[in-house]
Order: C-alpha cells, then structure tokens, then sequence
C-alpha cells in the first residue's frame, strides 16, 4: 500500500466514527453561533422562498402522490409526508438563490438540503436545540469534507448543493437518529448513491428542486439506515468511491483533515444579495461607486467589471429572460444594483428580467476576466456624464473574510420573514433561534413557521 | 458551428418530438412482443424479488413515511404512495439481478426503473395495455439511447439502472401522461437532474435500491413536467449535459441515431442466471461441460475459466459473505453452477454464500483474462479425475444472438410467480400479459399481482 493509500484507508468510517461519538458539549461555543445564525438565516430564505410559484408547481404534486401530514411546509397553511414536506422546503429555501454558501474548498448551499431534513425529523420525534445543533454541524462537516475530498466536483458539471447536499443530509438525519459509526456510514453512502443535480439545469425551477430532492433522500437515507439497510464502507474513498466518480481529482484523505479541531459550520457565509454568490463582489463594486456618488441610469454610458473567469462561466447569460435566469446574470446585476442600490429579491423577479430600464442598462455592462483575482473580489469603472468612477472589493460581503454581523442577518431575515408570517411571530422565531441550544422541544418552533399557524 | 455540433443541435428536444408524436400503431409487431415479454419476464422477477430480506428493511420505512395506499406493492399485502410503490417494486425488481438487461451500445436493466413507474401511474389512471407499451417503449428509446451518447458512462462508475433508469422512467412516465414534447424534454431532464447510483454500492441493498429510486424519480418527474415544471430543454447535450458529465466521451448525436427504425426495446435482453449479466458466458460453459459428462465436484481439481477483462472487474469478488455479494462473484458462480448445473435464485443466498462445499470448490476456480473475447463469449475447462473438459460459448444465453425463447420467459416467470401468487393466478397473469395489447385497463393485471388479491 503506497503512502497515499494509506493516509486515505478507512476514512469514511473514520469520519463516521468522530461524528457518531460527538456530543453537543463538544461543540465550540462559534460553532454553535454560527448553528444559530445558519438556521436563523436559512428560515428567512425559506419563507420568502414558499411564496415563490415554483412550489406551486410542486406542492399539487407532492399533495396528491405524497404522504399523510406529518411535516410542516413552511409559509405554507400545509403539511405533507415526512419525504415531501424536506423537498418543498429545501426547494423554498433555495429557490431565491439567497441561502448560505459555504466556499472553503467546495461550493455547497448546505443549509437548504440539510435543516429541512432535520426540521422533519425533529417533528415527527421530540429533538431539542442541542442536538438539532449538533446534528446541523455534523451535516457540514460530510458535506463540505467530502467536497473537498473531490476537488474537481464543481468544474465537473455537478450541483454540489444536490449531491454533496443529499450525503451530508443524510448524515445530519443519521446524526439526529443517533446512529451508531457504522450505521452512520450507511447513511451517508445511501445518501451519495442518491446524489444528483445537474449544472445543467442552472436557471430553472430545476435548480432548488435538487436542494429540496437532497433534503429528502437525506430523510430517506437516515430511516433506512436506522432499520439496517447496508451499503459500501468506503463510499468516498473506494475504488468507484464518490471523489473518484464525481471529480477527475481525488483527495480522499481531505475527509479527516483536522477532523475535530476545525468545524465547518464556522466557514459558513451568508449572502446579503440574492443571487449566484460569485456575483456579490461585483454587485458589491457597483453599489460602493453608487454609495459614494449618485450615477443616473439614464447619463451611464458603460459599466466596466472585472472579475476571476470563474464568475462569467458561472453567471454569463446576457439577456436573462425570468427572474430565475437573472439570479446567474452578471449583466442583470451590475443593473439592478445600480439601478436600485440593491440586488434582493425585487431585483431577481421576471418582471424586472423583462424591464425595460434594466434591459437598457445591462446592454452597457461590459466584463473582463482577470486570472489574478480570487473569486470573492472584483473591480468595477462606470463611465456616466464625463465621469470616471471606481471601485475594488477585496472581499466580497457575506464571505467568512467579510461576514454579514448579527445584526445583518437579523434585519435579512425580519424583510424576509416578516410579510409571510407576521411581524410578531417573526421576533418570536428570531428569539427562539438566538437561544436555540435552550429549546427542549423545536416542535415550538416549527409551530411558528407555518403560515396559518394562529399567532400567540 | 462544427459538424459535430450541427449535428448534435436540439438532440435531446428531437427526439422528445419523436417520443411525443409516437402512436401504437407506430409500434412493429417484434417491439410489441419483445415489450409483452419484458413485463412478463419483470413481473416474474419483481414477483421473487418481493420475499428479498432487503425489501423488510425498506417496506417499513416507506410504510412509516409514505404515502396514502394509492399503489399497490407486488408480492406483498400492502400499497404504498404514488412514489413509494415505485421504490418498492424496482429494488424488488432488481434485488435478485435477475431482471432484463440492454447491451446495446450500454448496459441498463431498463424495466425495474421504468416498469413501477408505468404500473403505478396505470393504478391511479385507466391506462389500456397498447398505450402501457407504448410507454415501456419510449422509456428504452430515452435510456438507452442516453447511455449510447454517454459511452464512458459505466467505466466511470455509475449504475446506470439508477442514472439511466431514472431519465427512463421519467420518458415512460412523462409518455403515459401524455406530455407534449417541451413537456416531455422537460421529464427527461427533471429525470436526469435526479439520476444517481454508484457502482461502489455493488454487492449491496444499495444497488437494487438504486432501480427503485430511479422509478420513483421518474414517476416524479412526469408529474412536475406535466405541471408545468420546468428545465433546460438541451439536457442531454448541453455543455453541461449528461453525456458531457457523466461521460468521459461524448456522442449526443447518437440520441438520434435511425430514430424511428430503431426500437431499442427489440435489442433487450433476459437472463437464465439469477446474478451479474457478464457471469452468464462462464456460467453456460460451466453447465455445458457438466451436461456433456457428469463431472463430480468433490473430484475436480482445477475449474479454468478465460473471460474478457471486464467481467473481472465487475464480478472478482473472491469470497462473497452474502448471497448479494455472491451475484457479483465469478467464483461462486462457476461453483454453483458445476454443483447444481444451475444458477437461479437459490444458488445465490446468504446460506448457499457460506456453504463449505460451495466455498471448497470456488477455490480451485482460476480466471485469465482475454482481450480478444466478447463479453459474451466465454472458455472453460474443467480437470477432474485425470480428464479434461472444456467448452467454448459464443454468444451466453438470454443475449439477443442467442435469446431466450418465449417458453422459457414463460418457464421463469412461473419458477419466480408461481410460489408467490400461486399457480393459478400466475397463469391468468401470463394470458393477460401475452395478450396485453387488448386489455383495456391495466388494473385488471394489476390486481393479480399482490398476494393477498382473492383468487378469481
């Protein structure tokens, strides 16, 4: 056995094992914050997310072939099967592309495929925050190790949100289970031999159908282990293992690297734009020119960007043409961002993919792309009126180097929560969420996220 | 625009025209039979398959998280939701690796994916038997036609019952509910955006889990297209497409290829031998020299089998503890087959898996590899008591060159039914199924085929 054979022997049980023997009490305390803040977050997503009309071409579907009411939708007046309510909500939660990103060597939305497959499971038994917590962490932790144990995921095509997402689902409902290691590898591989979501599908209500289809073969991958169901033990690293399969690079001894002492969830970022994350510095750019001195629309003549190759082969469509081809357009958002200052979820919808006044102005975007900027910056130079004007962005908001404050994810959450369920049950989550490692039961509040829910 | 890329422009939207616009009549007479004997042949598998120890692990399960009974399960008293019977029946259909396989230009067992879907969508709706088979059909057109576009889509390591299957079924699916052809580009590619499996799961309750996932995808993916859910309509070959992802190769022009003349349903395949497809050729050479001479295993000193490379790779396993793992095992195989001249269902259990006899005589099995062998071809030789036997096979049985006859599908299906159903049902489900072109509603099969169905 060469070196690297084996430094990468036995690291899916390996990994499986530390996250079986953890507890909550192992937990550092940023961890847990960054818990709170991720599930605060991720549930504004969520809400805004269910008014969105893609779940109204999914929940007809899921009402009438799914299961009884077990698990509450959110936003919704709705409960379906303990598979389908993850699906709807892991569809919401990622359908306004503004959910967390996690960017540490892989690109992995982890939140939409992994909190609503806990959320149903915490329903159906009595989970308190501690564990929910730790189980959130423990999702993470497979998720993003086994991305980085696959570098060539991402370039391969693959939505690493659908498949990475439905193995690290899979181990967070395992994890909330209690699996024992073994069992808990079998989760994960059910979990990957379930993983899919194509690139491919980028703008379409495709999309967060993979985060949503994630969540539940996650829910299915954690039950069916519990009963026994068996799989391959070295669903990574094997032969025909997961980073060898999915990425033309295969560093399997990525899965076990500071197992322990670094905890994913603290590399976790949020987005303040709702759109492709690799888009936020450019929006950043443009807003801090718009910032520093007012530019008409109507007196720019070019809008000159900046950015690493990665971002135009990512958001490179000119003339999106619904506001869920405009989430990946550069052009789009250097528009609305100047336009309105902003780039949330009013930016992002078909109607303003269609207007006019942004049309006009995206016409004027022009980008180059710069091998020697990382992805989270960006350059931008708008010409308008005889002007010149500038900006550079080091790091992009909402990245670990340059993160949303509490405060910023609190008022995130209050625009998005607050028009589906109210205000007042929105300080209640908010509260809830802040001491989510106190709750007993998160059927408290989850009895708060649906939309008919009386208020108290 | 090169050649090759005019040539392969809206591959994937063509032929969904083509599957759309396809009528019964369109059907040749071999398609309609080779598709009456391929539900004969499933239904016959999935039937033995149903007393599987893995479907005890799963049936809980869905039973706890599924949905309504709107399904029924074969081979068991119970029905299951719209998308759980279809998990159901395909990991039974498929447990025992004794289903049919496609080897044109890939490798796909397309009925235990695409054949729960049609029955359990035929359960819910009044469904005749030509539009069923029309179904079945356009489902092979979609699956294998993908996989011939995608020809280093097994050496990559995927199960392409599960990634194929699930884009399959979700055509047949997509075909039976009557999709226009945007629609039904728009199933394949939420079939697609679902397809899983890996190759690394092999030998375990994953691999026939992957097949029952896939149907339930593909039932799932009919019903969001038909509600308007949608997707990219370049799926197949778009520069992130599924031959471009899941393929180091590429060919998306040959999703097309004699499109019309062509019925990939003609080409399928039934196996004899309840294990690996590739085992076949050294399981008929093995009974060949036993029927020629009998051959006393406790005499035999050496069994010497030639085979192509291939079937090593998929089928080395050198000491399987399981009957699952044995199906995999050309040692085991070659065992079973010199001590029973057999290799069905009972020849790969846990307890045959464990036999010391059976584990004594795979022992003196030797393998050689050699590239100028098909990977149906196959050499044996056998020395015993100071002989030497040996027998070449040019084309393994149940391959197209050397199918099985329709009294022997008959044969195995009543060998697989009959205990489960009884005899005299698994009669009334061959005439039914012989004659399925003149059945007005697919219930009345349907009906036959849970056990506890009163006999007529």
């Amino acid at each position: 056995m060469g070196n690297d054979a084996a430094r990468s022997a036995g690291v899916t049980q390996k990994l499986c094992t530390h996250l079986a023997g953890l507890r909550f009490s192992d937990m550092p305390e940023r961890a847990v914050h960054e818990g709170r803040r991720g599930v605060l977050d991720w549930l504004g997503c969520a809400l805004a997310g269910a008014a969105d009309p893609t779940l109204d071409h999914l929940l007809p579907v899921l009402e009438e072939a799914g299961g009884r009411a077990q698990a509450t939708v959110f936003g919704r007046g709705v409960k379906l099967g303990l598979l389908d309510a993850p699906l709807a909500n892991g569809q919401m939660g990622h359908v306004l592309d503004y959910d967390d990103t996690h960017m540490g060597g892989t690109v992995l939305h982890t939140s939409s495929p992994v909190l609503p497959a806990l959320f149903a499971l915490a329903e159906r038994d009595t989970v308190n925050g501690r564990d929910f917590l730790l189980a959130y962490a423990a999702g993470f932790e497979a998720g993003v190790r086994t991305g980085q144990a696959s570098p060539g995921h991402h370039k391969g095509g693959w939505h690493l949100t659908g498949t990475l997402g439905s193995l690290a689902a899979a181990v967070a409902a395992g994890k909330l289970l209690g699996l024992d290691a073994k069992r808990l590898a079998h989760a994960m591989a059910i979990g990957a031999t379930q993983a899919a979501g194509m690139q491919q599908n980028r703008g379409t209500m495709c999309k967060s159908f993979q985060a949503g289809r994630a969540a539940a073969s996650g829910v299915l991958a954690g039950l069916l282990a519990e009963r026994g169901f068996d799989s391959s033990l070295e669903i990574v690293e094997g032969t025909r293992g997961y980073c060898r399969i999915y990425s033309d690079v295969a560093r399997p001894e990525a899965l076990t690297d500071e197992l322990g002492s670094r905890w994913e969830i603290t590399r976790n970022g949020h987005k303040p734009y709702a759109c492709g994350v690799v888009l936020h510095p450019p929006i950043d750019a443009v807003i801090a020119i718009r910032s520093a001195a007012p530019v008409a629309p109507r007196d720019v003549s070019a809008i000159e960007l900046r950015v690493h190759p990665h971002v135009v082969s990512i958001t490179g469509t000119v003339e999106p043409e619904t506001g869920l081809a405009s989430k990946f357009s550069i052009y789009h958002s250097a528009a609305v961002a100047l336009i309105d200052g902003a780039a949330g979820i009013v930016q992002y919808t078909d109607q303003r993919a269609l207007d006019p006044e942004v049309i006009a102005l995206r016409r004027k975007v022009t980008v180059t792309t710069d091998e020697s900027l990382r992805t989270d910056q960006a350059h931008a130079r708008i010409r308008a009126g005889g002007h010149v004007h500038e900006a550079a962005i080091e790091h992009a908001s909402g990245t670990v180097a340059n993160p949303m404050t509490d405060g910023a994810i609190e008022a995130k959450f209050f625009a998005n929560a607050g028009p589906v369920i109210g205000a007042v049950r929105a300080q209640q989550v908010r509260d809830l969420v802040w001491k989510l490692d106190a709750l007993d039961d998160v059927r408290t509040l989850i009895a708060l996220l649906s939309r008919d829910a009386p208020l108290k």
